[in-house]
């Protein structure tokens, strides 16, 4: 398997990383600090208890990003090392970038900037933008394609987020208008401008086989299960963190019972299709983010969750091939059904929930459905800053809006960049191959032993 | 490879579950809501402290049963995908039915049901029973047949449990007689009553590939790592829960050993077998549950370990193909050997351990060996209501025999049930085939490429 | 495949093994047994705490030594099952073995053991240095062989360790002096004196196949991950612990995109190396484990972790074919450019630390560089026990000496004592190979189809 002669667009790549990694060590040596031990013992205690609460959340989140999120993107079976290794790159590169870029911000305001687990937290957040837009061009961009992405995606993230949090005051304790519904219109935005109207044909590469249909699975049930630290963490300790953990397990419990439902109906013979698997048992995680913490009753999670993954299932059924064929819109892992459909339908489910409780609390009796109303939507007042409860429903839309529109024309812009051709994107028949980026033995085996067997067969009956 | 014409019974998967989740909804909306915020910063910090100390508890035990068992069940090569994916759907479905069953029966004394991650974690309780059930029957029930086992298995082991725990007052920590011995003889009963007298004879898909047997490795440390949480989530804090994790921690560590030596004394040329280790590993955690927070010595938990390991691999070596031979009792997974044998182990130890606390108790000195001896059996005592030692040592028989003899009663009714023709057993040459339920490209890789090559060779062959 | 004939050598390992647990019974039945239980609630609130802090950490520990570092040791693509459990047995048995010898020391002065979670996981910090020995022989070795080193090992680490912390006063919170450089030299004695002067050829089943690579990695990433409980497990509660977390994340974060750089840099085509990879994305988290926290600015963890990344891609780029050629010293895992060169690096970077924090506290107006250093270096000051700067840097240098010498010592000494015919040495064409200890169907799949293809057209190539 012949490798392109040249060599240049892949030096780009320490080159880029490398100065990267020299002006992140400047950058901390002139403004980054730890916060000064602190002397007293009851403080002592204090920072104890902050780790023993946030560390666990901070650790369920990496296995989600680095193993979990890693071995779903190792459905392609010729590209298991690239999604793997891709993905802990992006992510470490996005994380110390976005640290870079709040520290600077930070800086300007305040001085000194005191790092913290918090505030490794947030960085950590911001790169699972990149993480998840990823996938819309996942085996069709090189290394170097995905860290000028990279780039571009942190800084208009991190504009996004500050308009739509602390602009506009949208409630999104689970980040998913901010970073799902976000990261996926970027993604789409950067696959339709890097490949413009071009139809990709179905590459021999792209079809999973079992064994790697079943690696992805497994990052599935990992994601599945460490679901709810993400959308709790930053939540309320206490009495909201509560209710968020509860709501998203029982949203992604619906989903998972739903998925296979909806797969079942679709498909022929009513057999199971992996990627619905792969996808849909997710898809109530991602529409709970905005609401998990809201006053409203168990069933909401429930019905939330459910719906959510019919509405993946069935982009994956009629939408995403549908793009592919009339507006040439690649989305090769379906992120615009795990992350932009749910989001949008979380974010709905927010705008109902806001109004819903209101009306709980302005009759006499609070409905004995969410006994939660009362006393939450106080409290939520309290949060909405006095703007009423019509203005914050208003503002949850508009959130949605700044999501969708800002993130599709940065990607846009983006996707335009990268076909800069000293970004080297890889040639159409090395697409979906580890052997352009690493060296492996022999990749003979991972398609499947018939290639293999054929091959032998072949070779044997030129000699016989 | 053919699959059966009529695609009726496969239909009935989706409608079975999409009323299922109608009812849940129904039962959500009409009964059940979240406590009522709490007003008091103290209370916050409660609710916020008893979050730290239960979530990663239960955090670990999802890993465990989402990841751990659904990879252990993953040793039959092709057969990977229906065994992650129905135990995960298995898992949600039985949990969200104990909740609905559970909810109801407080219901009617209580009112309205108030959801936490308590009454959640309950309710994964009773679903490990479905998913330990399940490994009698593994790769010749179709999914149809495993919710309907699941849909009466859930009210018998409340039953059950109800006996055994609130009548009986058995104590039984991490769940041994009430899951594990339980589970083992309904799974053993189900697959009597289904599959009759006919010998099964072995089937061709049957037999583990190395991938399939490593990957089922893993699944069993995951397993080994995770299993003392699961052991000490129900534990009072503080004493009994550390000393519940350190029993854990050396029974299983014991009989990590024991398996080695008990497989390689037995088998051929001192080799290990791969599903001893995968099994005679765990099976110390499993018969440690019943007394693994009384007052007895570490020597006593190493003992227990290396003890059960030793039951296990020997039933593994001989009581299993006994079983199948003399009585056409098939058991796939071996649960009886993992869940029954250690699980019975365990509730003798019980009887031991209360004689042996109480004498030293008696005596005016305790003995040096067990200085938890004198305290702890007051306080178990207290618990015993006043019905002496040699009562609780008969209720803990008492509990044991209404465990084994419910379950089997049970299940053998179950299995006669999951002969109805619409549930769809598959046809013996289909058993253990992914590709009867799911959509996936090639199977032919999974059992070693010997038969593809065959295959390959055989083409030829006619060619030629 | 051909096995040997006599039987004998592979009895040794269950009468090995069985004598040592019926000592460990004798043991545990004669001296060990738990804590009284407290009686006041306070106390039971204390020891509540204790778990819910410590316990999480621990349960990160053993995913880490049992599934990560199992996995990473998958990349022989025929000896995936010998690598997990002999990593899982040795565990276990090095675990064991350090109680039992920890216990009697403790014996000898205070009488009666009781065990607790802290005295359990220091033992298991001892079984650590095993399974990193091991990687320098993986494959060549029999489990005899590597139990008889375990039995050596782990009483020369404890004397090691307690001459290096107790008696020098070394600094090494995460262990990286009395760990990692210890078990490195100690694994490369016992590899230059096991196979002497000759010269291994390169063993046509050495060769990782992709798949094996990818196991590999995603061991990797599990240790990558969780290594920061690693690292703070044992640091002071608090600010210390939180900066010892956040140091640790820094250096692996750093290390990851090093590693991309330095491997690109040197590797034809700017390809990556999968060992590469594997190996120099965990330097950082050796290398941090001497300084995690010490009083040093942020930018001193990156530039700590870019750099033991790049001396580790270097040692696997030339260091290691030079031993191999030059001294004949065979290091399969490359364990000297992971363990050993960051560990060395570590230590030197603690000297570096303790000079420069106590140039800061000597000034009147304290760097604003280190805010942490006036206040931490006088609590440093307390800890060395007035022998002063100098003093302690000089001790930091002796500690890394002894570590070095007394395990390279003891190494080679074990090495020769591992000749002993009776341990059975598998021969040449049986290393790397499963099929030597464990009974499993098939091994013609791993190391790709192409064998059995040839295989497979050979045998037909016969009949025709």
């Amino acid at each position: 398997m012949a490798v392109p002669p040249s060599t240049y667009p892949h030096r780009l790549l320490p080159l880029f990383l490398g100065l990267f990694q020299g002006a992140l060590l400047l950058f901390f040596a002139l403004f980054v600090t730890y916060d000064e031990p602190l002397a007293q013992a009851e403080d002592t205690n204090l920072v104890a208890n902050q780790i023993y609460s946030t560390f666990p959340f901070f650790q369920d989140i990496q296995v989600m990003l680095v193993v979990g999120l890693g071995l779903l993107l190792t459905f392609l079976p010729r590209y298991g090392f690239s999604a793997l290794t891709h993905n802990f790159l992006l992510l470490n590169f996005s994380m110390q970038w976005a640290l870079v870029l709040q520290g600077l911000l930070h800086h300007f305001h305040h001085g000194q900037i005191h790092l913290d687990l918090h505030k490794l937290l947030i960085s950590e957040f911001a790169a699972v933008t990149v993480l998840i837009s990823v996938g819309a061009i996942l085996g069709r961009a090189s290394p170097c394609q995905l860290l000028v992405m990279a780039t571009c995606e942190i800084p208009t993230y991190l504009a996004s987020e500050w308009v739509i949090v602390t602009c506009l005051g949208v409630l999104d304790v689970g980040s998913t208008i901010t970073i799902h519904v976000f990261s996926c219109y970027f993604g789409l935005g950067v696959s339709k401008a890097l490949f413009r109207a071009t139809q990709q044909p179905l590459h021999p590469k792209e079809t999973p086989t079992t064994s790697s249909d079943l690696m992805s699975l497994v990052g599935t049930l990992i994601l599945w299960v460490f679901w709810p630290s993400f959308v709790a963490v930053l939540c309320q300790p206490g009495d909201a963190q509560h209710r968020a953990i509860l709501n998203t397990l029982l949203a992604m419990s619906a989903s998972a019972i739903t998925t296979v439902v909806a797969s079942s109906l679709l498909e022929r013979d009513s057999k199971l299709s992996p990627s619905h698997l792969q996808n849909g048992s997710l898809a109530g995680g991602v529409a709970i983010g905005v609401v998990a913490d809201m006053a409203m009753p168990p069933v909401a999670a429930l019905a939330l969750g459910s719906l959510s993954a019919v509405v993946c299932v069935l982009g994956f059924r009629f939408l995403t091939p549908l793009l592919r064929r009339k507006l040439t819109l690649l989305d090769q892992c379906g992120i615009h059904n795990l992350h932009g459909l749910p989001g949008i339908l979380g974010a709905a489910a927010s705008v109902v929930a806001i109004l819903v409780a209101s009306k709980d609390t302005s009759g006499s009796q609070p409905s004995q459905l969410s006994p939660a109303g009362d006393n939450a939507s106080e409290v939520v007042e309290g949060q909405w800053g006095g703007r009423g409860v019509g203005g914050q429903a208003l503002c949850q839309a508009a959130g949605l809006a700044v999501a969708v529109g800002a993130s599709l024309l940065a990607g846009l812009l983006t996707g335009a960049a990268l076909r800069l051709p000293c970004l080297a994107r890889p040639p159409e028949r090395l697409c979906f191959d580890d052997s352009l980026y690493f060296m492996i033995q022999d990749q003979a085996e991972s398609p499947g032993p018939d290639s293999s067997a054929e091959e032998g067969a072949l070779a044997l009956k030129e000699q016989v």
